[in-house]
């Protein structure tokens, strides 16, 4: 009998953002493949007796090949196991998701995709503000930061990103915002654009800082992506009431 | 005693896709206000003797006021209840948050908002695939296709829109899909431009059909709303197993 490959998307960190999907699955799984940077409490919803396997990579550490990651998914799955593949955030959101799932079909075996709180929602919402606005945001979008090699993308879309109507938000973008702000600027979006700083949202360690793209970029020169966080610009409203 | 709103987003529909901190505000709630869209299912979660009361817009139908649905909030809870504001989705995204936050800010009300499953990500997670790819698809963009007057809004940024490296998701954008498609033709982006309609996302009515952006132009010719749907375009990955 051949086993199934469930992707639960683990939101971004508090377990209570999980879904009630997410968590029956963790509940029944046979075994459970997880990132780093999704262990932890929400690992303790797993079953006693499944096995926990961390494949995940961590910023500044060597992590396991991409092929070797979906050889252990399919692996396991041979084995008749009910499997939860668990990915931070949501997993279709920069979650590397295609080369897993594309492994599993090319080796016949079944996956569903529970999808989950992306952590730029989870970051807009702790802040106490909307990630759209009726006029003056009705575009939002979500960009990496960083390439494979860490370097912020050659192709970005600089049209789409100093665009003064759309709220951004930047995942893994701490390490290139100050060449990305230089670049917005000018390009033409003001250096006044309003911008948060959220780091481990939703976790006890969450803090948001307010900036602007100008002193953002001036906050963040040299800095690295060793302490994931996510970066939020554009015509962001004013504060709500559980802003840190 | 002043009472607290938290605004909780349902997610898509199904309440699996709840969060476990969305179903314990509604379990202790006294007073739910909801939308049509998010009704059913997920109000069977709130306590017996909880105030239920419907405030939301559907399609075709006047909707009550927006100045209305705040002023309810501010009196609920002011007459000291836990007040839950319930939003489908993500509250964040095209919720119309901002202008009930403010009214609460402006009455000196406490509020929360617990972040969720955006129907975009359920619905690509229906379809089996990720909304990102790794060399792909590295920016993933939000838009609504309806402005207050159901017209494609003016102002939509078509260099972002017909960028080929990008996936977009339509929120409301049946009937204005035609002319979007038009636009997008014409500023550069291929005919042949994978696309997916996506009606009813996580509900038993779910349905996900394959297109291109031109032939699924020619299928929502005089289309109107009336059901909600999802557009997905741009270089989406093949089909996973889920998909109907």
């Amino acid at each position: 009998m051949t086993g199934f490959v469930s992707f639960v998307s683990s939101g971004p960190g508090d377990p209570d953002l999980l879904t009630l999907r997410a968590l029956n699955r963790l509940q029944v799984a046979d075994a459970v493949l997880f990132d780093d940077l999704s262990s932890g409490p929400i690992l303790a919803h797993a079953r006693k007796g499944a096995d926990l396997i961390g494949v995940g990579k961590r910023a500044g550490r060597p992590s396991p090949k991409q092929d070797h990651v979906s050889r252990l998914l399919v692996d396991y799955a041979r084995s008749g196991q009910k499997v939860v593949r668990l990915k931070s955030g949501d997993a279709g959101i920069f979650g590397r998701l295609e080369e897993e799932t594309t492994a599993l079909t090319q080796a016949g075996i079944g996956y569903e995709i529970i999808p989950g709180v992306t952590s730029a929602t989870a970051a807009a919402a702790a802040a106490g503000i909307p990630l759209t606005r009726r006029l003056a945001a009705r575009r939002v979008q979500f960009v990496t930061g960083a390439d494979v090699t860490g370097a912020l993308p050659q192709d970005v879309n600089m049209a789409a990103l100093a665009d003064p109507q759309a709220t951004t938000i930047v995942y893994m973008g701490k390490s290139t915002f100050s060449l990305l702000a230089q670049r917005l600027i000018s390009h033409g979006l003001s250096p006044d654009t309003p911008a948060l700083l959220a780091h481990a949202v939703s976790t006890p360690q969450q803090l948001i800082e307010r900036f602007t793209i100008q002193t953002l970029a001036a906050h963040l020169e040299g800095a690295t992506n060793a302490s994931p966080a996510l970066i939020l610009y554009g015509p962001l409203a004013p504060e709500g009431g559980d802003l840190e």
